[in-house]
């Protein structure tokens, strides 16, 4: 079976012997950190070549060329001088027995100077993710682009491309902008060249290509230079764990243990699939046949799992992810299945980046509401079997539960508002709780508008809370105008619904206001306020934290620093309720004035405070003078 | 309103003036390693008096006499020589003004040498529950005694006293004994003087008298000495946090911080109850209003609380421990409410009497299903805000949560029996769960068979699982004969029904097996057999642990040291099926003999084994020549 393939590649390739189909990474430059650069050639017999690199005096020396099992591959290790110059880097690929002789250029492109200091997303940002393919169509050229394996359109099914692309977030950087958002997490958009389901991205088949029904590289630029004009950090989903089955290496691996269960895909049999049990990463009692189905078992048959084990595979990707951060100037990294590679290799990825950028961050995916598995992922945590994960940002997934039980929970001793009040206090666990990013829905669960029962007032509620609290907010697009899946609970197709202004002739257009209705546009107005000022609020990104057990439907957040201080107060009563300020004389704000962020009022406190049904007061001190 | 009260005193306690009503700690023990004593005198007008102490050459000093707020009181300070001797001391008080003197006595015991090695219980041992008025009743001339709030009987009332004794629980350790318990965990046997529910012992009024009801304190060593004789460990059941609102010394506290809200009990106002929010202790936000809340309200109106940072309350309560440690040779103390009382204290309190006696083991409860609490008050854990506990064992809310979810659920990816393999991955967490208490239910719980449906074969399962777990396994009295509170969910009082047997007349008996059902005979036999089988084995005891992802609704446990192996597999369908050990295999067991404990017969390990619907598999590996 095996030599059958072979057979195959061989037909399809035979006019390219001897020429050099890839070189990957695409570029590289001078004045990294670190010293090292492997490159990957992918070419017809490539592997019988000997290779040298002309001495221009640039400061890079060839240590190694690497033959792969396919003899299509060489791998070049090269080494770098603290003075190494940019320019050109040539080299003579020779063959020892024809004598044929190719000659590969490669260039080194000096730094842009901002990237030695770049800074990755905190808790000053706020993150607004979009599906790329559900937010905005800016070009209708690249809806249908020829020999793709999922070619066209189709608006009328969930789970088809509907045509959006990078150039729809471009265009619409200045709605974000204006509506205070900060960060945009994206999910992926490389190409993802795969006969069905291409439209979220998932499924990489080329991990330097902008899959062109999203755009080009110079469009990601583009996004990227304009969301920095408007201070919008650019935060990449990129994937270590697998590929896309359509992926252009998968018919010519490099070594036979390039992908996990390889000779299983190669023999044509059954895959392995996970077990999905990511608990074995921590367990001190998993069985390893546990644990090797699940860093190894792939995703999803249509997505091979990656053997991170392999180094070759492992510099390749790390050096994939640097390579987008230098070309993007991102600012952020979020890493999808986080707990699915081998971790050890992650832990070498997340430190490798982390050290090259020190205020970088990256966002590890571990869908758990198990506070301790997500504890475990951050780094310095102390863990005992000593693992550190060099990530600096996890996703409270255990906190997000919490938030919703709480809201829609009747209230009771142990349920309602005390599961958020005591989600928050496993902050204690947490190495860096400021850190850790808070959602109320996310491209793969339920708006927050369904899982709240089209609450709006629950719906506001929940946002007050993911804004004020002490963690990086993440809102998912459409929240602001109470995007809803609630005909389909689970479904993605529809979760990811085609925000409406983003095509020509949409009846409603979110970013203009057009056709909205009152409660859309009393959302978007309550975001919009409640971002811009957080953006300004020392108080939200850096204060201390201070809460009070719910009392009578009633929960109450603190958060200060120096004189500023900042007020939740959110009443789940579906009446009006008077509270009294007895309770919070710790906190000092008996007769000092205070701004209602939502009502655009200032107030003094003294005594009592009114509070309207379902109601939420974010109030912000005064400064005295 | 308080002089009204001291009034009254005045009045009962005329006859007593000049008199010594009280000396606490009754006696103690020279030889102990902390060298200071402090004994509390009470008495009508003692804190008037001077003492001094003779010097007989006992090697004991008289440090310091300290007054109290109360007239009545007084504590002295003693400090003993590493040679202090056994004997009487002598003491005599005298009164400055009219020259009155009383000779006060008070005798230093020599330690059982035994004491100085007590070991106290640790994962070889099973623990059985004991309620002790509901056990079984040895002495009906003690149901009812002259003068208690609480005088009569009353067997048809759930909440009343049936008359179970210390002399019951005595009378059946050969019972116990034989079934293969290694200790007794009897809840509270100190005088509960309350005019109601005063069955359940957890109101002291007397935090050195065993209430007559229950017996003597002869009985009480009786019970230790027979236990002891048995090969079973006596766990006494203290509560350092509140005391009953009918203890002798809320009439006359010593001081005006002796409790918690103390003046609003003096003057007669509405008490501050606590909020019960026990995450103030960890959480980093948490309000001084809340913790203060939680600490210093009282558990419940008729239980006041005790305020630990008065010291002279501090060393009362940890003598107190001490003195029924040395007094009754224990074999561990099971504290009450743990999270409740000033953690500080509790820590204090834990590390003296760990000092005091390094093999010793207390149990505290943390009644939460969060493992991020349950593993913060276990010694040795890494607590961010440096919390040194000192308690070596803690409970397992948290996994008997998940075992009952694991056995009720219908299985699917994330139900069923994947939240026991979850739950006990979370070991990665905790320092030492060898030493966490698992149990099915306790006193406050729906007994196990009720929460799993009164299925037996679950119940079993639940059991099984509780027994070969790398955990101190607890079980509750009356489980081994399936007894349940179905009729009234959540009902303390039926949840604490009769043993059958232990009153006279009873037409069941579980202790010689008349008149049980088939099913309770079994369930007998089967816990039996688990426990005389665990009570040899060392692989559960010490053993290491490995589990596999449980698959097609079957679960797989190892426990292994040196060549000894327990495998324990639970079959959850409803009928039987045939599972491959080839993922077994890392565990070496294919080949091997293993005897079959439940079903007492010994079968070779090869290809596949059968399993009975809802079946469970107990295998011990026959050690190879």
């Amino acid at each position: 079976m095996r030599l059958f393939i072979f057979t195959l590649i061989l037909i399809c390739h035979t006019t390219l012997i001897g020429q050099i189909e890839r070189i990957e990474p695409l570029n590289w430059w001078v004045g990294m950190k670190n010293s090292e650069l492997q490159l990957m050639l992918y070419g017809q017999g490539l592997g019988a070549y000997s290779v040298t690199l002309d001495d221009q005096g640039n400061g890079v020396e060839l240590k190694k060329t690497n033959p792969a099992k396919s003899k299509n591959y060489l791998f070049l290790d090269l080494q770098f001088a603290t003075d190494a110059k940019a320019g050109t880097l040539s080299f003579t690929l020779s063959h020892p027995k024809s004598g044929d002789s190719i000659v590969m250029e490669y260039e080194l492109k000096d730094r842009d100077p901002k990237m030695l200091t770049i800074q990755g997303f905190d808790s000053s940002d706020v993150v607004y993710l979009i599906t790329p393919d559900r937010f905005a169509n800016a070009d209708p050229e690249n809806d249908s682009v020829e020999g793709m394996l999922e070619m066209d359109l189709d608006r009328s099914h969930d789970y088809k491309r509907h045509g959006g692309d990078i150039g729809g977030i471009t265009q619409h950087i200045d709605y974000l902008a204006d509506m205070g958002f900060t960060a945009i997490w994206s999910s992926p958009v490389l190409e993802n060249n795969m006969p069905e389901q291409s439209y979220h991205g998932y499924a990489m088949t080329d991990f330097y290509k902008v899959d062109p029904r999203f755009g080009t590289l110079e469009d990601y630029k583009e996004l990227s230079n304009k969301s920095s004009t408007n201070g919008i950090k650019l935060i990449m989903d990129q994937v270590a764990n697998h590929c896309g089955s359509e992926h252009w290496w998968m018919q010519d691996l490099p070594f036979e243990d390039w992908v996990n269960y390889q000779s299983e895909f190669e023999n044509g049999e059954r895959l392995t699939v996970t077990n999905h049990r990511r608990t074995t990463n921590q367990d001190p009692y998993a069985s390893a046949y546990d644990k090797q189905l699940m860093e190894k078992g792939w995703f999803v048959s249509a997505m091979p799992d990656l053997n991170q084990n392999n180094p070759y595979l492992a510099n390749y990707l790390i050096q994939n992810s640097i390579w987008w951060i230098e070309t993007l100037a991102l600012g952020g990294i979020r890493q999808d299945t986080y707990p699915y590679p081998n971790k050890e290799f992650m832990a070498k990825w997340a430190n490798t980046i982390m050290t090259e950028y020190p205020n970088f961050n990256i966002v590890g995916e571990e869908w758990s509401y198990n506070p301790l598995l997500v504890g475990y992922w951050q780094s310095g945590s102390s863990n005992k079997d000593g693992y550190e994960s060099h990530l600096k940002s996890t996703m409270d997934f255990p906190l997000q539960k919490a938030l919703v039980e709480a809201l829609t929970e009747e209230e009771s001793w142990d349920k309602g508002l005390i599961k958020l009040y005591e989600g928050l206090a496993n902050d204690f666990h947490y190495t860096d709780p400021n850190s850790i990013l808070l959602f109320g829905d996310n491209h793969d669960m339920d708006r927050i508008y369904t899982q709240l029962g089209e609450d709006v007032n629950l719906t506001k509620m929940a946002l007050a809370f993911i804004l004020t609290s002490p963690r990086i907010p993440q809102v998912y697009y459409g929240t602001e105008i109470l995007m809803q899946n609630s005909a389909k609970p689970g479904d993605h197709g529809l979760i990811r619904t085609d925000f409406p202004g983003g095509w020509n002739g949409d009846t409603q257009n979110a970013f203009t206001g057009k056709g909205l209705t009152e409660n859309q546009v009393k959302m978007q107005e309550f975001l919009r306020t409640m971002l811009q000022f957080r953006k300004g609020s020392n108080a939200i990104h850096r204060g201390t934290t201070k809460h009070f057990a719910p009392a009578n439907g009633v929960y109450t957040l603190f958060r200060t620093i120096g004189d500023e201080m900042v007020i939740l107060i959110l009443n789940k009563n579906e009446s009006p309720v008077t509270i009294s300020l007895d309770r919070f004389k710790e906190m000092e704000i008996e007769g000092k004035r205070f701004f209602d962020v939502l009502e655009n009022y200032s107030l003094e406190l003294n005594g009592e405070l009114d509070l309207d049904s379902r109601g939420i007061l974010v109030l912000s001190k005064i400064a005295s003078k």
